[in-house]
């Protein structure tokens, strides 16, 4: 393809898509496809000949899109608010446009250095202090992966140069029970073994880990000859927003030597906002940290913040220098392979500067406090409700709701919160994910999505009250 | 930023985008930037007011892009090729546009099943036989961390959902001598540990792993108590492009029990050629593998296949499954969170769609034999040139290159040809990477950038003899 090629085909489906983005509230938002359908609506084989471009638009339209939850929907409440902005899907198109390849400072040095700029503006953005480095990860699972890596090897004394983990002393990792899955995946992984991940109980009502319950953990490991390695402390748990105590949390750790690890995937955007960072007190104590700029802040996945203290230490683990990627620069500049897994790395800065640039900060900040605002006020409405109750204390903008209709089980209120939230979704006007909070399923709703405004949330509550009592 | 405000500034960066890949031969291959220089171009705090995107254009031009080594420039010969071709660009494009959210089946069905064709499509251009599942991961690094990680486990009898690797036997890992560093930092990630990784030796005139030898590094290891857990081979080696003789290596893997990984980052896109399919000979009996459409193919990264032949055992080492990611599909669908590290994923499959369906597969394959022949003609004029020699033999399209000059020590030499390849480079004319191949200093010329044609190969090789004169 021809830059003039590219120069007309881009000029179409940049009209495709701000279409698409115009009609987005008009479509279903749960995809109406089952299983297979999609494959089956594709070749089997690969094409045998050159297409045009508009038979590529056709099938976005007939086959992509009825096969998409549409998370960027002004009804959507799912899962997170996964925004996709338009100003970062200008940057991501920047990125790709100029195809720049991270392997080394050498072979991009706009990537590393625009990078370590942008990163280093949230982190200021965040209230972090200077002490903190940070880079960009795909997602939170590999930057929590990541840091129980370099946990590992600061308690084993890098015992990846030696004999690895075989032979040593066991290393435990705790979490609390309300963490999310990728923990627990990254410390097995890593290797430390499910018999020595811990899930640290929760305040019942909060949810919230007990730094008491963790202190007594790490003691017991003591007595056991079992060594403390890794907390991982969640500011913004999956289900409900709770907020693990970092202050007390980081205490504990201290003590014994243990790595901190602050799981601030969904909230770390909150922390853009003066008001809030009460919420993470005492993150200054952590060993690393991440955030995904790609939840509620908007940015276009994959964009994953990942901050440490000890960068040397971090690069210890991480590190390798074939001759092939050596360059007279090295010592002096930054090589963030060394700082992830991937040696291959994107442009990625550029959807966060793009970002950052086009929608402004303050424009982000109004945005998070009206649906901080949102949230508060369908809490209120759920408050006030007969036979509706909120399963979990508002912390952000996550309400985990509950619909109590008198005389069922507990098995059967299970059951009808279930069947709500699927007829809601079954019915295209907007979606919601059910979790499992204190041994019940709620019904989670996360508001945070660009466009919805009251309204939304309004017509949400209206469909939440219907389908309950239908 | 409305949809019609990211249609006008859409509109403008497409343009950009296609004046500057226009323009690209014009420019400098390397980056023409001093370490810290792009970082001192920009504002060290975050932007207070919302700018204008004509700012975001002229930071582009004036910081970004002479920051960027080009390596779409006909003259780059670098590394690899990392052509990002256009076709992929607007996949991309189509994907941020999209924003679709790849954390279950549910949240966007079209991409898990867009994913299983298009990768299927590649199973069956690379002549790989039904018993093959894939996904995509972003690099082959993860890719073989992945394949590892599944070693690790198949041989420990899954030890993670147990005590880990603590207290178990050790675990050895063997790749050749002339494996990508990725292969080591995977396995000690892993927790394998350095004194478990076996360097095999390779054939001092072809670089390929000599099978006896890894067969003899097998019965020490198990005479002294180690076990052989996993073979991490490679076709197409990173300095030379050195096939690893699969089928002998396979052999010695069956009769232990050992994972064979193939690692084909750069070469896979060979396999397109059945011409070429007698390189990998053997790949059947591997137990995964991983190629980067990313790299020759032109693909925009990040895009890299990982293939299995036990689905079951990959899903069953990385699989999580909490309550928030449940839906009523569940096992009837694939969950690519379980093929690999990060929960969330983009719709990556959508670049190779665009680029199968809008290039066509006859178009690259003419296109990968035009880089073969290129290649095979520059080493025609190396051999018959005096006082020049290949140092490897040429397998594929990259060259391993030294100029002899007479009367020079070993150390002379090898100053000698990283100083005429780095005089190239600095000019800006062309760009090679150096690289180290037994115990010596090479110039690598690596060729299969799109647009470099026989003119441009000729140029190079005028360069070369100048640069090495002067």
């Amino acid at each position: 393809m021809t830059p003039e090629e590219f120069r007309a085909a881009g000029h179409e489906l940049i009209d495709w898509i701000a279409d698409y983005r115009s009609g987005l509230s008009e479509r279903p938002v749960r995809a109406q496809v089952a299983p297979g359908e999609v494959r089956a609506a594709l070749p089997a084989d690969p094409p045998a000949e050159v297409e045009p471009f508009a038979a590529l638009l056709d099938d976005l339209e007939r086959v992509v899109v009825p096969g998409m939850t549409l998370v960027q929907h002004p009804m959507h409440f799912g899962w997170f608010p996964s925004n996709a902005s338009l100003e970062s899907v200008l940057g991501d198109l920047a990125s790709s446009g100029l195809g720049g390849l991270g392997i080394s400072w050498e072979s991009c040095p706009a990537l590393t250095e625009v990078e370590e700029v942008v990163v280093d503006w949230l982190r200021q953005l965040t209230g972090l202090s200077e002490a903190w480095s940070g880079t960009i990860h795909d997602t939170a699972s590999t930057a929590t992966l990541t840091a129980l890596l370099a946990a590992r090897e600061r308690a084993s004394d890098h015992a990846q140069t030696r004999g690895g983990l075989a032979g040593a002393a066991p290393l435990a990792v705790y979490t609390s029970e309300q963490a999310h899955s990728s923990v627990k995946k990254a410390a097995l992984l890593a290797g430390y073994g499910l018999d020595h991940l811990r899930a640290v109980p929760c305040d019942p009502v909060t949810y919230a880990m007990l730094p008491a319950a963790l202190a007594e953990q790490v003691r017991a490991d003591l007595a056991a000859g079992v060594r403390p390695c890794a907390v991982v402390a969640t500011t913004g748990t999956t289900a409900s927003t709770a907020m693990d105590p970092l202050g007390e949390i980081a205490g504990v750790c201290a003590e014994h030597e243990v790595w901190l690890h602050v799981d601030a995937a969904m909230a770390g955007a909150a922390m853009l906002l003066p008001e809030r960072r009460h919420l993470w007190e005492g993150v200054e104590q952590a060993d690393s940290l991440t955030w995904n700029p790609h939840k509620w802040l908007g940015t276009i996945l994959d964009c994953s913040l990942f901050y440490v203290r000890d960068v040397q230490h971090l690069v210890r683990v991480m590190s390798t220098n074939p001759s092939y990627l050596r360059s007279a620069e090295d010592g002096q500049v930054t090589q963030f392979r060394d700082w992830g897994i991937p040696l291959g790395r994107r442009f990625r800065a550029l959807k966060l500067w793009f970002q950052l640039r086009l929608e402004g900060v303050e424009a982000i900040q109004a945005r998070l406090r009206r649906d901080l605002a949102n949230a508060e006020w369908l809490a209120e409405q759920v408050r006030a409700a007969a036979g509706w109750e909120l399963a979990a204390p508002l912390s952000l903008q996550t309400l985990c709701v509950r619909h109590q209709p008198e005389g069922l089980s507990a098995e059967a209120l299970d059951e009808h919160n279930r069947a709500w939230a699927e007829r809601i979704n079954r019915s295209g006007a907007a979606f919601l994910t059910p979790a499992k909070l204190g041994g019940r399923w709620v019904v989670r709703a996360s508001i945070g999505v660009l466009g919805t405004e009251r309204e939304h949330v309004a017509r949400l509550w209206e469909l939440m009250q219907e389908a309950a009592s239908a």
